[in-house]
């Protein structure tokens, strides 16, 4: 046997983190041997609460250890302006990009027939008593991915609220900033050319 | 703050990691939500025990969780054929090529004047009484990296065998299989060349 057992179940359970192979999880496992009592008394501790202590906000869905996260419960951003996601990690990429003053909705999942996943397996009737038609300003943006289920479930959303005289808008589609266009995929391509702006 | 708490602790526990940055930090921290309580159980049981069960091996140095590693253990491989290395790394990396039949002798360190580490620092002594001068086998191999500390190392151990008639030996300088000559640097090309073998 290549590993002492302590190691080698070490090693095993690196691997279960998303892209850790054989070799990074034993480099993880022989860090451990360098790390001082306490690092390791954090990391384990951290480890297990991580879990324990977070749950969805009851407002939004989004990840959060308290009752409501803190983006629901920051009174300066706008309450009628609330960009639709898939999961709590989209929510993660939009807030690092730091220019959105709107608030979130994560529906935790898409809808999916084929898969069995409808509009009441999601975060979604919640969501319709979150924005108010009386504001002029009231706006839905679905920032959802562009699959069968992100589309599904986007054409399901501006339905309803288009019945309710809301604004749905969804991201745009097109190149990506920084990407040579000779590389690109011909359907993005093509539809970036479907949406192409006219220069003002 | 981007982050709930303890979701900013767990990713800055595992910033502490290798070769860990901001991004996979997160993706790991995350990744601990979607793990079942008992896999978290038991990565934290192993993180936790692995530092405490890990010694190490009482003949050569070696990393075990017993008295004796299971290499010096092991009545199966030559007792006087003793590949001397740096550090426990270096053990795991000999034995994934499955061909070396010897012991092993793990120095934890490298001679170093100009650190202070001299070769009463590192675990010099307890090689001198492992082999047998008696045995006309006997052979110490040298795989210690080609630097200062390695080539200070690997001399000081060749005198003092060199005195006891016992063939010392290092592994061979060259081209790294699979490598295009091209893009060698000028030193190995020159050990290279220097170090030429015959084709028989």
């Amino acid at each position: 046997m290549l590993y002492p057992e302590v190691l080698s179940d070490t090693i095993n359970s690196f691997r279960k983190f998303p892209g850790v192979g054989e070799k990074t999880a034993e480099r993880y496992a022989l860090a451990t041997m360098e790390f001082s009592d306490e690092d390791i008394e954090t990391i384990i501790k951290n480890i297990s609460e991580c879990k324990k202590r977070l749950h969805k906000c009851s407002v939004c869905g989004h990840l959060t250890d308290k009752e409501i996260c803190s983006i629901c419960d920051d009174s300066g951003r706008e309450e009628n302006l609330i960009c639709v996601v898939e999961d709590y990690k989209s929510v993660f990429m939009f807030e690092k990009t730091g220019t959105f003053r709107g608030k979130y909705h994560v529906l935790n999942g898409l809808i999916s027939p084929i898969d069995g996943i409808y509009p009441e397996d999601i975060n979604m009737s919640p969501l319709m008593n979150r924005i108010d038609a009386n504001d002029k300003n009231a706006e839905i943006i679905l920032a959802l991915k562009p699959s069968i289920e992100g589309e599904t479930t986007t054409l399901y959303i501006k339905k309803i609220f288009e019945n309710k005289n809301i604004k749905v808008s969804r991201l745009s589609y097109g190149i990506p900033m920084g990407v040579d266009i000779d590389y690109l995929d011909s359907i993005t391509l093509d539809r970036a050319l479907l949406d192409r702006k006219e220069i003002s």
